[in-house]
């Protein structure tokens, strides 16, 4: 076994596997303890039940939070199933790198921190200060044509993504067995425990599409969007990609049930390398916020590698790619905000990290109301209507 | 004319008097050239149109901004329309001044103000530290015996949110006409830019159901919902409560016509403040969040006295109060959030205050395709599928 593949299994069976700090029942019930009216919070509180199951409660503060954004390029960008030429992979790594890119500004104004990683980008971006050189190939090879990836191509993009997570250098090379360099769990003191995974990588909506098809048996149409903004043309030309791919792949044996072989033969480095990421971040007892359609993607592969994976989901935003709605379906998530995004990047991350932020906030902080000696629900009105 | 009254006049009369310092269709030229394709970043991007055209582009810092929440009682409280005793209102205040109700969580959270006016609530809340003192009267009357409040009373309570966002003390007792305590415009020093609009009162849904139903005409049985949590029972009391109240508003002369009459009849205290408050914001330049219900009721009523008030109008979030769609509706406004929240006190402001701090960052700091190096769109693929 590789090492990057013993990395990969390391991280999965280290998900989950000493347990939740925080008893959901016990939770909840400070949740109701808490000044407002029971549930009031919606969707907050179901947050915040969340954090307390994974964090424990109250949960460690959440002012450290990174968003990662891995970086490949696609083979399959030759056929023209973007708005956008394959150099622009590289050239917004440079924009990353100067702190322009939308990520940038929406993590800056979270007070996140953003962590690029080069894992395969076609480009050379080794002069980038701020990105993160672990390139596995320069981009994929076209997916309508053959596999995109080689099987140790695909293990070694995992575990980019798990070691970007988990302690980069310090883990590969080292015992991994021993497991000597992973990081405490939650009530240790290693942070960040909230993790957003975004990505960029022109072509990674079709690689996307077909990652989808595979895993849902959804039907193309149903998946492929405009991605970056295609017409009507190059959408036509994407669902044939796509329907090409996928037909190629159904002629393997249960590519549903195989999420490794599935990534190697349509997904991309960076899908790869994200879903490592998730996975990582788990590993450690972090939150995980997936961002849009492809960061989705990536979680529902992670999900098949790693059934222990899906407490410690969030999805951030709703993307307007209509795939994505796939993708959440099969995940079993609910989007936390839905402003009509379709930028990709982690920018959905970086809006959820606030929100994140308050959950958590209510389990350390807010009063009871036996703590503000606050009356509680009154059954009998002081005066009944006449 | 009274003070409170010549105050209220003075605001409406500013707000968008000097014109608003950015152009639309500049800002939106500047959007469409941020590394991002067009309109991917969704309603961020109309989010930022408003910002740019509201505070000029790029915007002022948005690092301060301020929650306020306005406090006060209701005399049809006694009627048994609510899950909570009166008194609740009081000890919230408490629960303000000690910092330990949901709304401080959530501003501290997000790094934003609290401010806390008590304009009308019953019980003694003098003595409370951080809780600013403008009691207009210790509740309203009973809305559905006569009108709550009397017209000087419900122009005090307007004048009160007026001078809680535009200087307090400074304004009233000067002259008002001469406009010397009035901050500058956007452009000027004088933030924050961003001001939330939130509530606290026991019994507020009740009054905020009748005012929406006297304002837009929808049925007691669309705009009265469970509050804080009512039971059938409740409800079915609540929704025969403002029934009557509406009824007898009915027999005025075109209250749809009337807001000022409307808050004065079924209003509150604290609804009037909010209604100030929000024309105060706009006449100093400041972008003005809305809460939930009651704050949007509030809006409703002010958008009727100040007809320039609309476009510095942002909804945080949709509550799960009926009546907010109704009245969301009536606006003609899309909230920026979707949480299932009811809580009020502001705690929609303070969620939605990071999401409005970003969409100014990308007119303050993001590179353009231009700025960047990077290839626009590419209409003529490399390679077409075979």
């Amino acid at each position: 076994m590789s090492i990057s593949a013993k990395l990969l299994e390391d991280a999965i069976g280290r998900v989950g596997a000493a347990g939740r700090p925080g008893d959901p029942v016990a939770v909840q019930a400070h949740l109701d303890a808490l000044t407002k009216p029971p549930g009031s919070l919606g969707r907050l509180e179901e947050l915040a039940l969340q954090l307390g199951c994974v964090l424990g409660d109250p949960p460690p503060p959440l002012d450290d939070a990174v968003v990662f954004v891995f970086a490949a390029d696609h083979g399959v960008a030759a056929r023209g199933v973007s708005a956008y030429p394959a150099e622009v992979t590289a050239q917004m790594c440079a924009n990353f790198s100067g702190g322009g890119a939308a990520v940038n500004v929406l993590t800056r104004a979270c007070g996140a921190e953003v962590r690029v990683v080069d894992v395969g980008v076609a480009g050379d971006v080794a002069g980038l200060e701020g990105v993160e050189h672990r390139k596995v190939r320069t981009g994929t090879r076209d997916l309508t044509a053959g596999p995109a990836m080689t099987a140790r191509e695909a293990a070694d993009a995992l575990a980019v993504g798990v070691e970007a997570v988990v302690g980069g250098e310090a883990v590969v090379g080292v015992d991994v067995a021993a497991g000597a360099t992973w990081p405490g769990g939650a009530q240790g003191t290693a942070g960040p425990w909230i993790v957003g995974v975004g990505e960029m990588g022109i072509g990674n909506t079709t690689s996307a599409a077909a990652v989808t098809a595979c895993l849902t048996g959804a039907p193309a149409r149903d998946v492929v969007g405009r991605g970056t903004g295609v017409d009507e043309v190059g959408l036509a030309r994407k669902r044939e990609v796509v329907e090409r791919a996928v037909a190629r792949v159904a002629r393997l044996q249960n590519p549903r049930n195989d999420a490794l072989e599935v990534l190697r033969q349509v997904g991309g480095l960076e899908i790869a390398a994200m879903a490592g990421a998730m996975i990582g971040a788990a590993a450690r007892g972090a939150l995980v916020l997936v961002d849009g359609f492809i960061s989705s993607v990536a979680a529902l592969a992670a999900c098949s590698l790693c059934p222990a994976l899906p407490p410690y989901l969030v999805a951030s935003h709703r993307s307007t790619e209509p795939g994505h709605a796939v993708v959440l379906d099969a995940l079993g998530l609910v989007a936390l905000l839905d402003l009509e995004m379709r930028l990709g990047e982690g920018t959905g991350c970086a809006l959820a990290i606030p929100v994140v932020r308050a959950a958590g906030a209510l389990l350390r902080e807010m009063a009871t109301f036996e703590s503000a000696g606050i009356s509680g629900p009154s059954d009998v009105p002081t005066e009944a209507a006449p």
